[in-house]
């Protein structure tokens, strides 16, 4: 991937003295501004003899000099898709430092998604204030409402326009940004100035070039706990087996950080690692021979591992575009009773499907104080007129992503890496759930 | 229900000095033995000038002289049918007051259910040890395994006679009670010195005379979790609607009781009151006001609500006896969106299933002291040679409960009590939702 | 105690119809009134030839003529003291059956206790509203504000008449109550129809005839936090010693509960049974026996407890009129690491105070169900002209409690009764450390 | 800092084949061996013209060759200081990798620190076994007991040489390694072949070159736990000020990710910053006018702040040679108390320090994670006879960090950094609150 060729889009030369009154020299006793030209090594291992260039991602943070004049901006926040931990710590922290750190005292709070922008839609926007924010991180879910589904970006652009909206802050995930994407380049080709800043929201945390999606802690937490029930009742049962379904279409990171967490899978099971369930190499071969060595077993599988099994053929649609899944926690626990039952083996399967609560919860320590991070970033960067990019996190510092590259392709488990590696070894599973070639 | 009639076995006269070391008269400083002529009423209210004769229970508690002669006993813990919070406290509590407190040395775990019984079994029953309780308290589940089921009287009698064991603990809920009854009267056929006490385990609560069975109290809070994820996606979206299905087969306390906590359910579907779907005074009908007044709804149903609206004859058996239950939470995911698309408005109905992971966590505070209490006084019982009881609590004194009085129906939400009353105030839905007679 | 001596004070004979619409005959499939003439035995216990005569209590619920006229009638709530879990809760519910249920449309909200009354105070009385008490549930501590306190009865009685209140909801303690009896004398003198309920709120549980005080469940849980962690710190240091200090001043219901409820405990110490620190029976006899058995031990002591040991004259008073307490939990703590190291013993002591969080978090699901019983429960007192009483709950049967029977002694454990013979069996200390006579 | 001069010790050329069976080269599906050649940018921003040469860490992983055969290998596990969250998870996954991956079939336990290596230690080390460490993961605390304080290397290294030690893992901080860079000194002095590799554990997060110590997220998790206590009573009362005392002897990173995570705080204060509480720009002033506008304050402070103002020359040392705190926060209670009671200000000051309650409960997931992935570095880099080093993370890769670079200098917060603009901005606190020069 030449991330050379994604640069960050800015709406043109910056102008105005920042209102936050940080240092513009080190050695004033606290942070001050960042310059654009800082950047951030993108891949940081090197060998020591090697030469090849490194590639950089812009660093993110306040700027001395802004685009747009505080007084005279008007700023609006969406929520699109299905709800994270955190939602509305980033609704409240993008306020909060628009409002008081910046001076914007128009933030608007679009309803229901990009469907909010309609004018045929029922909820009218909401102004914000300081009391409306005051306690909402308290608060699952988001108050300004969510909904899946794309919306024309024209009718967008053109609420956009009749708002005198100046700044739009979208907290969504892949199809999301790709519908900011289509925004931007509507905004772009009327000619107006206005900044579109995404940020990255989706429990799957499968945003490329975004080290860790908000609230994604948080429902790995929750995952865990889901494990630990299993394990109970499995460990409770003479060949008690536990079987958990997380969310996770593309990408099987919720399963990969719970079993890790948990300590007690055995068998994690992800959409980028096909598996067989019959054959010498197969699931029920490998069932068998822990049940047999342990009396129980605990596996966990994301909402889009084994399609294939299943003779999806992933043509239909659900409203946001993505393909339709079969239910693989329903079909392994039907299939696992089948195969042990035709073979004379009494077994006790306890499925659990914790589905939307590992997502609308509140988000732990860690997920409030990334989204707070998220969001501060998020505002230094539209106040830039830095526009059509995604604030993300690569080795623990905050970067401007460019729409483009975040969504050039999902982020997911690479077999190779050293987090799938830490899975096998915490499971002790085999590497390959499959047909070994001949 | 003519509680006269049920009293509470003995296996004969109590001849031996309990090792307990309580003083006999008040004014010691510390708790005493309790008489086997103090009772309980099971009636506290009264009209003043009411001249009924009061029915009452026999109060739990050490007795000063006991049946058994602690050197020479040898005791066994079984646990029966699915998880509560609090397994692992009771056989450790038990333990712990039978060996360190009366001083009986031999204690066994039989596995995984009454089917540990049998000599076929794979799993042989297990000496327990201070060691091996140690720290059990702090797992979820139970370490002797559990299983569904029943197993032939005569067989475990064999089993207990070969093992010389003279007092059977039996963790259980209804069907496990009455195994246990079946069990008393084999042994007392046979004329041997057993005793047999029961535990009331059942996550439902449903036992007669048991105020609250061990594990209820942690279960609705995590009933109450669920529900306050359901009620969060449901505000999050436009027409939300969040469905939560919860244990309880035919006894409505996890519904009536999370719906208390949570304060944010609208309606409550339990199995006690039969509702419709369609009609003037159908949940549709009352759905659809409840979204146009608010825009989102929150509803919670027992697994054994509106089986009538499936057409469920219930002819279908478990292994524990039990009828089969069809998925009333998938039936009424799939009756709401169909009545609503139908009319063309649209919703999003978020269903979520805890399933087990109410059941397999660890008990919370209330529940462990409990499960410690309920464990002593089983003790206390079957050291005095009581059996074919089960330990209770009725207005919050331990009570003995003979077995078939506990037996001699579930017990369920009456829809005249306040408990009732409470549920209809704080959900705010009509106390019936069928057709009315005309 | 002569329970006969004490009844419920009440403004007049109920001539309205309850607008709440229940069914006045049983039979009708829900709940209906309660009639002022059903009551509930103090002591359920009896002896079978027991005759002596029963006392009573009256039953708490809706009447069915109310002495109020809801459309013309005005109530208020005030919050004294220090925070329990569940605060908002009851404001929240007490609001909602007082506004939805009856149709009182004015609810005010007494700002920080009873000097909220003076009319010098800063903050006036708020008018609450469906929206401001929405989601108050989810928030911890008292949105009204609260403070310690008294107010002359006279002030407050002048703000009653002036502003129009009829009703009088005060939440607080055995201080609280007291002073809401005197202002209802002082209501009476003056001829006035206000009816003055109290609900009960001491996180000590210390109120008489009160079984328990709401945020006690939720208390003890946090307790029990405190104690896992002290336990850990103990196992993991040679010779680790975890001492944990609670509240409770006169009464040790939070150590007692907590010491069950961990099971870890090797000593409770309480207010109400003394101890001596050196002797033969005294305490640290008794704890280096446990470190040279074990090697650990945790204790757990009532901030009242041991007084007498620091010499405290309980002099001094707070402004709520309660004696300062010296601080035990730094006392013990120096006073047991002084004689260790006197003797060249090394131990590793760990003192935790959790304090105020015990307090200040939200209930647990139990205890949000009793906030909203007790809750309903005064607003049904209330409305039929009931007085000078106390939602009281006794076996598990809510009932009115005349004020003066409440604070006629504070509720303290008894050393004879069956709680505390459950927290020696499970701590394994002695039944008393002191000087035995010899 | 000069990072070039620190170099990874080895103990030798690595001739033996890794049993790990990872593939040698990409493309295999898995997970490989990693390069002693691959490093890490120990600086990832770059300006895009900058010329100056990078300097880098060793990257940690598995190797392809080993140093230590393992059948012929004994290594040892100690745990030394406060505890944290995940100690026994790090002696489990360090025994389960060791054990199981490499098969080296024994491994010590050192009783309580150091000490434990002392011949005239009353506990001997303990051979740890798969199931001995089965469970210890759900138990806080260490299993191995841990103490403070140093012990004489020689003493150490003649244990390891009598008990045939090779490699010896040590988890602990500052001291601990110090200590433990001496016993390598003594090991190298002896031409001994015994690596030693340190897991960094301190809940102060304060070791140079590692990004975060285990246990420190779920210590923030608690911290904030007590913030949000405080924060309900200070809203809860008149002037109430909530003030929280939380653990960070020279580091205040505790105070600050709290802070951020509970965006209630109003002062965070911390070591490296002096603060004055009178004067113009004093905490007093600030306060008092945070009191005016909002009638509620919280205010945080790490153990280590405001030394300087209670006069305390830190010239007594406790056993690890750390300097003797004096307690800021009773200090700051009565304090402000004083001050405001002297200018006729009532307030209401709730203190709270939840001491070793942040340090003794159960990891939460992400530290669960942290503290396996820790652990197997460590094992890898001890099988390839690498010592002399800690296992750190830096930017999320894990690296060998020389010890002496560890512990050259205490990891603090800069006020420079962007973490500490993010408190200022999350509390909106002044940037310094001492007396500014004239």
């Amino acid at each position: 991937m030449d991330l050379a060729k994604y640069q960050v889009e800015t709406l043109g030369e910056c102008s105005i003295e920042s209102p936050l009154k940080l240092p513009v020299s080190s050695g004033a006793g606290m942070a001050g501004y960042v310059s654009d030209s800082v950047r951030i090594h993108a891949r940081i291992e090197c060998q020591e003899d090697s030469s090849e260039s490194p590639v950089t991602l812009e660093k993110a943070g306040p700027r001395a000099k802004i685009y747009f004049r505080p007084g005279y901006t008007r700023a609006a926040i969406v929520t699109c898709g299905g709800l994270s931990p955190g939602l509305n710590n980033v609704i409240r922290s993008i306020f909060m430092q628009t409002y008081h750190r910046y001076g914007v005292k128009t933030v608007l709070g679009i309803r229901n998604g990009y469907s909010g922008f309609n004018p045929k839609s029922k909820h009218k926007p909401m102004l914000l204030t300081p009391d409306i924010v005051d306690r909402i991180h308290t608060m699952p879910g988001t108050i300004l409402g969510t909904s899946r589904g794309a919306e024309d970006p024209k009718i967008i652009t053109d609420t956009l326009e009749r708002e005198g909206i100046n700044i739009l802050f979208t907290l969504g995930g892949d199809g999301t940004l790709k519908g900011l994407h289509s925004i931007w380049q509507e905004i772009k080709r009327r000619g107006l100035k206005i900044a579109v800043v995404g940020v990255p929201k989706t429990i799957d945390n499968d945003i490329n070039f975004v080290y860790k999606t908000f609230g994604f802690d948080t429902a790995v937490e929750e995952a865990k706990r889901a494990l630990d029930c299993a394990h109970a009742e499995a460990r409770s049962h003479p060949n008690g087996i536990g079987l958990v379904k997380v969310m996770g279409r593309d990408s099987g990171f919720i399963v990969g950080y719970a079993a890790l967490a948990s300590r007690d899978v055995n068998f994690a099971l992800i959409p980028e690692i096909p598996f067989e369930l019959k054959g010498k190499n197969g699931l029920f071969h490998h069932l068998e021979k822990r049940l047999k060595a342990r009396n129980h077993a605990l596996i966990v599988v994301a909402e889009g591992a084994g399609q294939h099994l299943m003779g999806n053929a992933l043509a239909e649609k659900d409203p946001s575009g993505n393909p339709r899944y079969l239910d693989v926690g329903e079909f392994l626990k039907s299939k696992i009773q089948e195969h042990f039952s035709g073979k004379g083996i009494q077994t006790n399967l306890k499925y659990i499907d914790p589905s939307y609560t590992i997502r609308s919860v509140l988000p732990n320590a860690n997920d409030s104080i990334y989204c707070d991070n998220l969001s501060r970033y998020a505002v230094h960067a539209a106040m830039a007129g830095k526009t059509d990019l995604v604030i993300g996190q690569w080795h623990n510092v905050f970067t401007h992503v460019p729409i483009e590259l975040a969504t050039a392709q999902r982020k997911t488990i690479q077999p190779e890496s050293t987090l799938w590696l830490s899975v096998l070894e915490a499971t002790g599973q085999p590497a390959g759930m499959h047909h070994r070639p001949t």
